[in-house]
């Protein structure tokens, strides 16, 4: 670059901006509630949304790193709730060209969410049906999903592999977090109170997609 | 919904839960530093968040809100640096079905950004040519964008009508934000330090888009 009145100096290399992303991360963030493994999801999303101090709020269940990353390996599809959520994974990240699947602009949605009474976030999971089974499910939105998705579970729909629980703030997203978070027969990981959001949950998914940092 | 043992209680209905969210926001928030229009922005960015404290971090200049509102009702594009920023734009709020561009994917992107030494995020401000002149900018993931934003408009690029500056992280981003805020002749909003991010800039321009809350 020229170097004019109007220049900055900034950083121009997505590989050492990544590198020095993640050592800031790593240095000033408490991962000692972690293991190595699940410190790398933890790390991403921080790298997500900006806080080191989002890792006090992190919940994961012990089986989470390695059920969501069975099911990466043996092509199981995403399932989101929001197109954000959808279009934050990073596609070469994933290990077998997994499907990403958010069907909530999918035509049958409005009518769906009339039928059952609910949000047309949590009516999208209808369409999911078999999917599910062995499916890794990331919620980064609506709480009304993450409710759903239990409900749907509870009625004796298939069971994901594993659940990454990050709807996002003030009306039940604390609630059904919580909710979530008193399944531990569900592996999950869940961000608790009223912070999540369709970035962290990519962030998740980015991070059991590929152990590459 | 059946009262069975794993049936939760929650609010179901979408417009009763933006409701409550926004009353609770408007609630809890310290809005004292902003004109009730301005205010509208910022209580999307906290919806997008789940932080009321995030309020403390928007700076915006007197001229952004009336700058972005007339280049939306113009029909002017919005441009934005990721593909989770466009997906988190409400088409239906739009007032002139503005197009919503990111030019991230485009396959001339890597190439650019090799002979530009500067990351595809950077890069792909290139092919925005003309398209900048009067639109409204979202920049909500990467600071290079946002850096390399000014320079263009710095080296004789069109102008855009206003720019939302919620780049987020830990390389470059408060730095970035701050050389925006040193440019008070463009009509902008920011996030100040590393909090950002593709919800709050869709949120932005959800808010700008449309005054109905």
């Amino acid at each position: 670059m020229s170097a004019g009145p109007y220049s900055y100096d900034y950083i121009r290399d997505g590989a050492a901006i990544y590198a020095r992303s993640f050592a800031t991360i790593r240095a000033e963030a408490d991962l000692s509630a972690f293991t190595p493994e699940q410190a790398q999801i933890v790390v991403r999303i921080i790298h997500a949304c900006g806080m080191v101090d989002v890792a006090s709020s992190v919940n994961m269940t012990a089986d989470l790193v390695n059920a969501a990353r069975s099911a990466l390996k043996a092509g199981k599809p995403i399932l989101c709730d929001s197109e954000m959520v959808a279009h934050g994974i990073t596609r070469a990240r994933l290990p077998a060209d997994n499907a990403v699947i958010c069907s909530l602009r999918d035509p049958r949605t409005p009518e769906l969410a009339r039928k059952i009474g609910n949000t047309r976030s949590a009516a999208a999971l209808d369409l999911w049906g078999d999917q599910l089974e062995g499916s890794v499910v990331a919620i980064g939105n609506a709480p009304t999903a993450l409710f759903h998705l239990l409900e749907l579970i509870d009625a004796g729909a298939p069971r994901p592999a594993a659940i990454i629980g990050m709807p996002v703030g003030f009306v039940g997203a604390a609630e059904s977090k919580d909710a979530l978070a008193g399944r531990p027969d569900l592996p999950h990981v869940i961000v608790r109170g009223r912070l999540g959001g369709s970035a962290m949950a990519a962030a998740a998914i980015n991070a059991l997609a590929s152990e590459a940092e």
